[in-house]
């Protein structure tokens, strides 16, 4: 166990509070970075909030971006549809139209800030190689070009080249297998939100991508789905 | 001449002014990109706004980043003073104060964003190694490495390796070359703003590291310096 200082990109969906479980098992304090940006909803950063106090980390800074100005994705720009109902052969192949510009690199670059504000050398985020191969900025070799410019970039990558890592422990996991690994050290999923178009009171749709992604991981895993469904696709 | 569109990182000082110029004439169709991020002063934006009428470009945006929040530099916190009255050989080797935390890549980043969305492959940089050597992030590794990330980060990039590139035409030249570079293009000085601390009239102090250069480069160039300074450094 160490007590070294790391941050933890936190959106509130399942794969961040998974990571943060990872992180703070492995004895890191942990520092959560969370983002407002135009997102259709502001139910995810409220879980965000629930799941940082559920993994008792006291310093969560909400930075509030403007990617929605720049438009060109659908979870940014209302006039361009959430997909609903494809199977994992359509997500495959095409950058959906749920990719945000350039957003894993707005995101990862604030972390660096903040980490080198702190003196924090750990970036932890949940990026997935597996169920999403179509968002570019989710690969080992893009995680891997980041963190060789991360080292370059900063006063500790220069003090002492490779010190900033960016940590992603989901990389090359299943869905099931991340939430085996969650479920394990006790983490509660019913906090967390992965519907990309949830109603009012936070319910899922059951329908797009991110939905189909979490039922299908929760019955590989053999457990139960704490997800709160819209009664249509209950 | 070419009519593609360009992203130009325009801050309102001598060094981005001067690459908006060299990129204008190489026929770039320019979209300019601010940041308001919690400087001291917001005469450097209203320089930009100038700069960009000046240059002919329509497509302005400011963005609101909130580095500020963060901490740790003297340009972003108003607890850590501006050093003053250095030379040459005091401002290099040391990370200056002055050294804004990961503030390029962030800075990058969101053009990468914007880039994306309009269509935009270059990032015009007014990046310089030579006067500047304290900054991790002003160097031709750094700048590189940026690169290599950005063409896995984005859609553009995947589709045709090397598409996204970072131009840094400054990076190696000295502040005398660049002035004289922007003076044969005709730009006009005098609507740019290097210090790091002007009076609220916009008048340079005339003894920080960036009013130290500037003085020194048009010194070098043999021009005429079109910079206000307050009477106390005149």
């Amino acid at each position: 166990m160490s007590d070294r200082p790391a941050i933890l990109l936190l959106s509130g969906g399942l794969d961040s509070a998974t990571v943060g479980a990872i992180a703070r098992d492995e004895g890191y304090a942990l520092h959560a970075l969370s983002f407002r940006y135009g997102q259709r909803h502001m139910i995810e950063l409220e879980a965000a909030v629930r799941i940082a106090r559920h993994l008792g980390i006291a310093d969560h800074r909400i930075v509030e971006i403007d990617l929605g100005a720049f438009g060109g994705s659908a979870l940014t720009d209302d006039s361009i549809a959430v997909p609903k109902g494809r199977d994992a052969d359509q997500m495959a192949g095409d950058i959906p139209t749920t990719y945000v510009p350039a957003r894993n690199t707005i995101f990862l670059s604030y972390a660096l800030a903040l980490g080198e504000v702190i003196g924090a050398r750990d970036i932890f985020i949940g990026v997935n190689a597996v169920d999403f191969s179509g968002y570019p900025d989710c690969r080992p070799d893009y995680v891997g070009a980041f963190e060789a410019m991360a080292n370059l970039a900063t006063r500790a990558g220069r003090e002492e080249p490779g010190a900033i890592r960016i940590r992603t422990p989901l990389i090359a996991m299943t869905k099931a297998e991340i939430i085996r690994a969650g479920n394990a050290l006790g983490l509660d999923y019913g906090l967390t939100v992965s519907c990309y178009d949830p109603d009012e009171k936070g319910r899922a749709c059951g329908e797009c991508d991110a939905c189909i992604l979490r039922r299908e991981g929760f019955a590989a895993a053999g457990l139960l789905d704490p997800t709160r469904y819209r009664e249509a696709a209950s």
